[in-house]
């Protein structure tokens, strides 16, 4: 049995996201262990681990997979065998074999996730599934001035529950903004996440953005840790869960500084 | 009654083309029509006219329709009615009052479409609506240089049908190939098309990139007039319909000089 390690893509529209969930609830997870079953001839199994659980509708183009395998052939033939076992809104970019110690999440140093914003007067059938549409103008640069205080290491009860008992501080090393034509996307990175904070930070940014609240402001919500005084969450669709980063080729069974039980977001 | 002209943008995935079919089964004209039906209060009703039949599974961010209808509030107005009614694929984009000899289809100048290709050695989920794969590299130069005898009035019969009795012939403005990062896109514009022709000259110019044909033979082809020599169409999802271009502000009644019974692709 080999240890494979895999970045996978997928269109999230059609899934309640990435983690398995009741027997017949279509998520990414299953898809995978339904393509590793066929090519293996043993059915559907078990045993895929990703590296963040991404939620219903959110979308990612770098997912970290592992999985451990029989194989005979080549890592890049093992890739090909499992796109023609993927539906069209799932591929795998790249397989390779890792350490027998590898694990995505528990080994990820980072998650860097992009939110996409379509600002126009009119919503674009063309790029509803992929970016939240607002039909006001937003204010880019405060914006910008707000999320700079999400750099660095907080507590960020304001934007997610933490799991039970688990501690709410996580460190942001990048959050932001990029502007161009009618649309705008958010780079955030960070060691992990809570549950749904990058859509509740973006929620509440784009309060920023409309002039319905000062970058000030944001920052005393963000150190206030009050859930009660973010926005609601952006919607998943404008969410992509683009990389995750390890320290580079990962040495077997031995894993990085960072192990956190979850990444969410 | 007044006569309006209105910009229309939709994704052609969930549609069996633009043109009104038979009962249930769903197209652009149909959802344009209810949503006018349901603003009147009137039911579903016929009268939407477009300036090109776009096929099954095409998009279109510029198609241009017309429409008479009574109604006293504002073309703003209208639009944001008319958008509450349309599902999330199809929007009308901007809307106006336009003279009552207005005929989308008959007095437009030229159509331009684009057509989308991702060039990569593994699919992408997130543009396989809008793009068509292709895993080798392409040669965009000799498809360009290929696409330049397509320049000019030509008998385009080598792609496509006429309907019946009608001259072949069509002139072509515009054709060309842009290419950045993983993707390429070809812009053509005419003053109209043959059926599916857009997408048998995509198919073949992709021969021309692979190597698997010389820009001289992809002329050959074009002044042959013969359909057995060309390849089979494009897929459909890599094609958009970007726009239909008129004499500025077309004089009531007054149509252009550019009469042309159908502009397919």
């Amino acid at each position: 049995m080999v240890r494979y390690r895999a970045t996978v893509a997928y269109d999230g529209t059609a899934y309640f996201g990435f983690q398995r969930q009741a027997a017949g609830v279509p998520t990414i997870q299953l898809r995978l262990e339904e393509a590793l079953g066929r090519i293996t001839g043993q059915g559907r199994r078990g045993g895929v681990v990703g590296a963040g659980r991404t939620d219903t509708g959110v979308h990612a183009s770098g997912q970290v997979i592992a999985f451990g395998l029989d194989w005979t052939h080549g890592a890049d033939d093992l890739r090909r065998a499992l796109n023609a076992n993927l539906p069209p809104d799932i591929v795998v970019r790249e397989v390779a074999e890792t350490g027998a110690g590898f694990h995505p999440r528990y080994d990820a140093l980072s998650r860097t996730y992009v939110y996409r914003l379509v600002i126009a007067p009119v919503r674009d059938p063309l790029r509803r599934l992929y970016a939240w549409h607002r039909e006001g103008e937003l204010d880019i640069p405060a914006m910008q001035a707000a999320a700079g205080s999400l750099i660095g290491a907080h507590d960020f009860s304001a934007f997610g529950t933490p799991p039970q008992g688990e501690n709410p501080v996580r460190t942001v090393y990048e959050a932001t903004w990029w502007a161009g034509g009618d649309e705008a996307a958010f780079t955030i990175r960070a060691n992990a996440f809570l549950y749904r904070m990058v859509r509740r930070i973006v929620g509440t940014l784009v309060q920023v953005g409309e002039g319905r609240m000062t970058p000030a402001r944001f920052q005393d919500i963000l150190t206030g840790r009050d859930p009660a005084q973010s926005a609601a969450p952006a919607p998943p669709w404008g969410l992509t869960l683009v990389a995750v980063e390890y320290q580079d080729e990962i040495p077997d069974a031995a894993a990085g500084g960072h192990r956190v039980e979850r990444g969410e977001c």
